[in-house]
């Protein structure tokens, strides 16, 4: 596989909390929902994100960018549609798609990147491991760190 | 001095993340501002909780109740007057009153109590250092265990 | 059916974003948690609580206590079983446990009630409807005010 | 004064609820720091934003985008700097950079950017009044829009 090729949804319900006085969902939270996405994207390529951690593999988001088209209300039903755009020897780069779906229909509501790079325990920038870059469909780190 | 007198007042507006759809400060919040009324407490008495975590002194909640009187909204000027209400070998009560300000009238919103337990860096239970103790007013905390 | 009959029991992975520092969820989150289950616990009698609000009936957190047993870490499996424990004509108490499955296992983290009171969408205290109380197993209200 | 001129600093102390399991602060939570940065901008214009709201005049973020350069920790004093990057008749575009300060020394955490757009309470676009494009420094918006 090429990293293009994975893609992973989740989903899940607006909480009370996520919402603000304008009767939406803060903007902010959008960025822990693209977490929930690349969290299970993780899962299912097989470890956990946490099993990457006691590894001591640290993934921190260096990058964000947020495009909102709508806004998501209490109680919608959303799905994140978490796709692996590109990796390094350093670095992984998700691309989000936050959708509203209601029966068979589904409208956009935010799309957005964010970067994550490696750090070991002590924050210091490492490599990814051949095994992890391999998950995210790249067997040969060395021709596109 | 003892427990009773000890108290502080800490200062600051709501933000618009911390409203709701109701128009309110979501409430689950005020736990928020109750950690920042009993941080700025400590520091008040000398050192400060972030110093007291690196010395191996972890205060985790044990208990927590609160009242809802009235709402706060957005952009309020926020007072959270916090009192020690008991201190025992390995653990400390805090009482607090959250208020809107304005000008000089001041309206009660919350009253809520927190009890934090003494753990160590690996999350075992502990007990208070004397110094630490003495800080709360209790310089003998044998007596009061 | 009586309220004591009424359970229900929503489950979810702990969030990346409800950690602390300490290494496990912040514990102004399990009041996030409580409304996560009586959200659910009231969409299994019929209507949604979002639709409760369409209809002018809001229900707001009067008193709220919490007891915390153990931590819940991040990616835990949570299940939260959500109770209704007393049904007044103006008001609602939910109890709530909280607790980590691992496998058939079950660990109790924190056990909780909330009251909330009805307000109609100007924050005046209102009755809760006949149809709306017989959801939550009380025939007859007038008697229980 | 044209917008470049514009630049306002807020400053407060990191929450220990705004940490993370990695010991920083948890990375959405910088966009609420945006948030406070650009309302206090706003306050220091003359009206404050919740009075922008009750007339009618509500900006919701439409673009948003980060750059994570060092970490704030628990308890760190930090200072957002705001600026006005960009006025035009339906959305402003801000500009921020988050600092740690110690003593004279201010470390670069975050650098970001967010447009909003002007609504009216029915979430539909709406143009921004002369009176506020004025605030900002814009006194003929429709060369700019």
């Amino acid at each position: 596989v090429t990293a293009s090729e994975i893609v992973h949804t989740a989903r899940f319900r607006v909480r009370y909390a996520e919402t603000d006085q304008m009767g939406v969902v803060y903007h902010a939270n959008y960025l822990v929902w693209c977490e929930i996405g690349r969290t299970e994207l993780i899962r299912s390529l097989g470890p956990s994100y946490a099993s990457l951690e006691r590894d001591g593999i640290l993934l921190a988001v260096s990058d964000a960018s947020l495009r909102f088209h709508a806004p998501a209300r209490y109680d919608d039903q959303i799905a994140v549609e978490t796709r692996v755009e590109s990796v390094r020897s350093r670095s992984l780069t998700f691309a989000y798609l936050i959708s509203r779906e209601e029966g068979e229909s589904r409208q956009r509501l935010v799309s957005a990147t964010t970067t994550l790079v490696a750090l070991d325990p002590s924050s210091r920038p490492r490599s990814l491991p051949a095994a992890v870059l391999a998950l995210f469909g790249n067997p040969s780190p060395a021709h596109h760190a």
